[in-house]
């Protein structure tokens, strides 16, 4: 008897957990990626604002092949998806399977809003973090030597879209470079005329957090020096200014989107399947596809409702889901079944600045040096590899001590030259 | 009585030298490159080898003017120098100068063999090892799938021109990476189906050594398994071939080449001054240019002639100049001079493999082990940066230890896709 095959689309948080539970099980396990590497994403916002290398928060995944027993990679684009025939087509040709897990995860959603699209940056994946970090030391370069006062301005105004973990932790840490890095790099420059507008369309700042918690996110970014404008959206953007609704304009050669994400492209391929809101594909109690036991969606893809509200699209939600459909996998290959997939909330927690951070996790609350603490560690944890580690930790306790952040460099000038 | 104003053109070594050599004396400096980082030439390989992150061996130059007094940086592209004037022309505007540090260094030189030009790489920027890397990677991703055995051969053949330093390093580099981690990162491929040429015009590798250290670097490189084709030249290229002189052709999509320098762009923007071999500028004595007392060039763009041969292009010869450029710039300003250049050869070296270098210094030969370990330490004392000396040593114990290179990722897949 031929071992069964199953192929994991995307080598996401979900994808990763799903292969590791599979691994040395008794089946073939093909991972399919269009990166050789594994991306730390929680962390891409650190690679954006100079405090670590990229390679730190990537991890080459054919080095969990040479370790996994069955387990193989390939590197290829997805461009379809066959259910009838069960395979699922690549621009390295098409992959049959027994089983299918999708894990594509999600892009960035701009609402249709073209122009915000065009101009905004986003961090999805690695050198869009570099990018990002270019294009904001660049901002620096240009001002410091820009004569014309609001030229200067404006290239030193950084607006960040969207009040959840990203855009906060984002705003923390750019703060920071600028006051303890950038304006000691630029004599000409004070960091006290620089600014950072900290957008979100709801009432508070991390909506997911407890009401104390979000308070404290506010006041501390606040007393960093981060506008927090509540109630406001953004509704378009041009290279050197954000438009606020209202009519508001604010001149900004820099805007950063964190406001929403929407189900990943692969999602599009799985043909007449129900989609629940941001396109994501609504699953089964077993996050199998409704007609088709041997297809499970996990993470961001996945729409899995709970007491009738979609599991948020983050990476517990996609891990745990990854372990289950590896976990069901198993149990029918050996005649058997499981209960039906259920999300522990384990809490959640954001990083606002140096020795400052909120977490809410089991009806506890934390904020200040001890959820910075724990927030440090546990993210230390989830990072895959030894040497990965390492190297963050360095840079954490390098920029801890000697408030520095060496990887300041400017490695390309490709994207959005500004015309001085 | 205002400060004399130094404009340093190009921080590398002969730059970095120079300024370190001026910062704080009673001058103003302005120091301006291309990029806003110091990049350590002499292991960009290791970055195409996967050994090491790009961002390891870079630093930030305004990291160095914090530090230095009457140091500031301009990131900058020059596009002309006008002597009469006393200033460079610049992207950021002109920049008028009393005194002027030319040391923009060199670039490849493919003797006017356009074809090689087009398809071959070289290693001269952080941009083109990242390159180099996402290549390598993607020509074994792409081999483990081709099910052709001639175009799979031709995928997993590399071909590297020059048996300089950096040809010798690289080949040596590359076979590591291939028989420690690449052929088991793949199952299916297997070292012995892999090939590495090296193709020297000489009749012998590392010209520069003594006799027996020649002969030792090709025989350690050839029981390593590269091919070391003397007395052979590379005329053609195409994307999935490269010709020989005499008409033989290999099937490879990777050509690298380092068989030739000449002075960087910049030495063509100093009108109606005398040019030696390679494009470099002549230079008097005291490293100036007959006429413009005030403008010395250093490095590599300097032809220096010792005993009537011009000194070679390499760092050690760069920071000398750099450093006798600025003492004799502040021996000046003090009313006073100091005797002609003199070059001081501290040896040379060249790493082949885990435990394998050879060296010679001061009339002393040294191979295998022990000069391995003074290469390693001496590349790690002329690394700037507390922050990369640690990063760069980690990457090395680990490889040791583990033979692993965590960096195996392919960041793009821009450049040269090949199609299957």
């Amino acid at each position: 008897m031929t071992k069964k095959r199953v192929v994991i689309a995307g080598m996401g948080f979900g994808g990763l957990r799903a292969a590791k539970a599979l691994a040395g099980s008794d089946v073939e396990l093909i991972m399919v990626d269009r990166n050789n590497y594994h991306l730390f994403q929680p962390l891409l916002y650190q690679v954006a604002t100079a405090g670590l290398e990229q390679e730190a928060i990537a991890y080459p995944l054919r080095g969990l092949t040479r370790r996994w027993q069955g387990a193989s990679f390939l590197l290829a684009e997805i461009n379809g998806i066959d259910l009838a025939e069960k395979c699922i087509l690549t621009d390295a040709g098409p992959v049959a399977y027994d089983y299918l897990v999708v894990a594509a995860g999600s892009r960035t959603n701009f609402f249709g809003m073209e122009s915000v699209a065009l101009h905004a940056f986003d961090l999805k994946r690695l050198d869009q973090a570099e990018d990002l970090r270019n294009h904001i030391l660049l901002m620096f370069e240009q001002a410091s030597r820009e004569p014309d006062p609001q030229r200067r301005s404006a290239l030193l105004t950084f607006v960040i879209v969207g009040g959840g973990p990203t855009g906060v932790e984002f705003a923390g840490a750019l703060r920071e470079l600028i006051v303890y890095v950038l304006s000691q790099d630029h004599p000409t420059i004070s960091s006290a005329e620089t600014r950072i507008v900290l957008v979100e369309a709801a009432d508070s700042l991390l909506t997911a957090m407890p009401d104390d918690l979000r308070r404290y996110a506010q006041r501390k970014l606040s007393s960093m020096g981060v506008e927090v404008l509540l109630e406001s959206r953004v509704v378009g953007a041009t290279a050197e200014s954000v438009e606020l609704y209202g009519g508001d304009v604010i001149a900004s050669h820099t805007l950063f989107w964190s406001a929403g994400v929407s189900a990943a492209e692969l999602a599009g391929y799985l043909e007449g399947v129900e989609r629940g809101a941001s396109g994501r594909i609504v699953v089964q109690p077993d996050l199998s596809i409704k007609g088709y036991p041997e297809v499970f969606v996990v993470g961001d893809m996945a729409c899995y409702l709970a007491d009738g509200t979609p599991l948020p699209m983050m990476a517990p939600v996609a891990s745990q889901q990854g372990d289950y459909a590896a976990r069901i996998i198993r149990a029918r290959e050996q005649g058997g079944t499981i209960p039906p997939f259920r999300y522990l909330d384990k809490g959640s927690m954001a990083t606002i600045g140096r020795s400052s951070a909120v977490a809410a996790a089991a009806g506890f609350k934390f904020r200040g040096y001890i959820a910075w603490v724990a927030w440090l560690l546990l993210h230390l944890y989830y990072l895959i590899g030894f040497r990965n580690r390492l190297v963050v930790m360095m840079n954490w306790t390098y920029a801890y001590w000697f408030q520095e952040r060496q990887v300041r460099l400017i490695t390309a000038k490709k994207r959005r030259a500004v015309s001085l």
